[in-house]
């Protein structure tokens, strides 16, 4: 017996964690270092990209083998990742100098998104870490710091009722681009006062971003950086797993499609819900080669219902089908069935005005086994390539 | 000894082959029903895509085993793809007819491309079928009434020279979407009069393709309906297992680089040289992740030397690699080695200018072993998403 009350307040709502964004130079214009305080120590879990070349910050957090903590730093604009030794050095070299600045924090972590392939500038941070102060409480100003191309803040937050007790979980994330499975220039932020044992974190943190960040894309490329991350200072006292459990995966399943929604000049969000697949794996490679096939993506830019695109990248997808047991449905028009095209204007049209609405369903079942998977894609328009072509510049 | 002379006529120049194009009315305008005959009877060898979902043509050519034909029938604007049994059956009905029309053709083939998901127009091709005259020779107008998206026709023939003898190959394709290794919405048809023995066709087809059409990628999508054909009606008498190898490989990868020129809007020819490799599958792992990775091919559009992109992509491939042996260049242009970044102002700009060109190749050297692998992308622009998006109104 639990309750979710969504809270209007972000990290604010959670016990003893504090946040602020600043202007540190690195962009033009606007928020670009954040910090995340707590004033007691946390439990720390974090799941990291599969990129083989993990970013400097990531290498750095798993060479601390870090497991509490109570302060994050992150910079936005330059990923520090392609950086070597030196992307580390630099890491040490700030976060030496933030103890030195706030003797309070114990064991910081560094998060960094933004450029490959070019050094931190280090000065420009350490010069405006003094800047900080640790008893803010602006999650506003946190969220617009880590962002790159987002175009508005990811953030959402929870107060848990139990029984007789209540703890309170929030989160904020980044990302709009170079989404995909394995994470991607995603970056997600979750503290929580609930009393959660270390082991619960990482296995609830686990297992909540299978479904979640890793059932999105917006473009098939997966980042150097990505990088979600779960603090816990159990200040609450209050802790019921199958309620932690559900108020994590409210949350991340939230950020995830946000992120989604942000997808760089996408206009939809498109569901591929993948039934009767061989075994889940094929069903999740079935809706991630559709969130991720270009002819799919320009289909719902062109609010086309081509269901053949679908069934085309099914079938080259590799996993086990057949013509004559496959369905294709757009919600719960039926435009393909075992070997028979339904197709017929009537039906057309109507597909064509699923596809106008900003969120929708495209079911396929493959009639095999039980398998059973649910991705999350976008279409891709001239403002993706606008994006994405002037990125750097 | 041997030597390749460049023919200005198509099939035209191999000896007993003829070939026209017609419109039979599924395109508004232009030509969309084409034939090859030969005045004596070939062997065929045949390469067919790697999608599960095989449209009907691939189907009916498999079914009949068909190792000796003289008759090609190609449609454009319909695959003829997902239509289960009766998409065979229509070819049946289509195939019978032509033989009634014309009793010198013998196991006559048909082959289509277009829409997926839609009945192949069988009346009007029929209706159309006695328009051909079997002794016309006219490879463009073939060529034309192959094409889809495709903006200018692709042909290459060359006349191959031995000591005393010479033999002719020539060759029509099609194809600039949906364009990925394993074939992809791509019709290939060679010819020749060489006397080459069957068991060389199956041989040399199976080699060359690994290294022309299995090398490019338009779009990472593989169609229903990729095929390649090779005809040979052994009439010159001519044959060297050595040159024909030579000449089918020029052929074929010529081919398969205009359909890469012709990609749906792109603009770029660029060449992704994996040397350095654990071995060559995972070098290919790598050339074709980069040909295909979205957020290469927008920074190709914008001719930015993002480096950090192809890294990434690198990172994400899943094959083995270390950032300290990576070494990433454009033409010679050197701007990570082993852990260092060399990309100054001077640098970028040397890069910038090279992608400036209209052909390049970049060059990614893992440093772990010998496997080597080169893929031929495209850049991802506007133009692409408008035809994508439109395809089918």
């Amino acid at each position: 017996m639990f309750k979710l009350i969504p809270t209007n307040e972000n990290i604010e709502s959670v016990k003893g964690f504090y946040c602020d964004g600043i202007n540190a130079g690195l962009k033009k214009d606007g928020l670009d270092l954040g910090f995340i305080y707590s004033d007691t120590i946390c439990d720390v879990s974090a799941v990291f990209t599969q990129n083989r070349f993990q970013a400097a910050p990531l290498k750095h957090f798993q060479k601390h083998n870090i497991t509490k903590s109570n302060f994050l730093l992150v910079n936005s604009k330059n990923a520090n990742a392609m950086t070597g030794k030196k992307g580390i050095d630099d890491i040490e070299e700030i976060l030496e100098f933030t103890k030195e600045q706030f003797p309070s924090i114990v064991n910081p972590i560094m998060s960094s998104t933004g450029v490959i392939g070019e050094y931190l500038p280090k000065e420009k941070i350490k010069s405006s870490i003094n800047k900080f102060n640790l008893n803010s409480k602006n999650s506003l100003n946190f969220a617009k710091s880590i962002m790159t191309t987002d175009s508005f803040e990811k953030m959402i937050s929870f107060k848990v009722i139990l029984q007789d007790k209540a703890f309170n979980i929030a989160a904020v994330a980044k990302g709009a681009g170079m989404i995909n499975p394995s994470l991607a220039t995603m970056l997600c932020f979750i503290v929580t006062d609930a009393a959660i044992p270390k082991k619960d974190m990482d296995e609830l943190l686990q297992k909540n971003v299978k479904t979640t960040f890793n059932a999105i894309s917006v473009d098939g490329d997966r980042s150097t950086n990505d990088t979600v991350m779960l603090f816990s200072n159990h200040l609450s006292g209050a802790y019921d797993k199958e309620a932690f459990d559900f108020a994590l995966n409210k949350v991340m399943h939230n950020l995830a499609l946000k992120i989604v929604k942000d997808a760089e000049g996408g206009k939809k969000l498109a569901g591929f819900e993948i039934t009767g697949a061989k075994n889940d794996n094929e069903a999740k490679k079935v809706a991630l080669a559709l969130a991720n096939s270009l002819l799919v993506k320009t289909a719902l830019f062109g609010e086309d219902p081509n269901w053949g695109r679908i069934a085309s990248t099914i079938g080259a997808s590799g996993v086990e089908c057949s013509e004559d047991r496959l369905k294709i449905s757009f919600e719960d028009i039926v435009v393909f069935n075992c070997g028979e095209i339904f197709f017929t204007k009537d039906i057309e049209l109507k597909a064509h005005n699923i596809m106008k609405k900003d969120e929708f369903t495209i079911r396929c079942d493959l009639g095999i086994a039980d398998g059973r998977f649910k991705a999350y894609g976008c279409d891709l328009g001239y403002e993706y390539v606008k994006i994405n072509a002037e990125y750097r510049t």
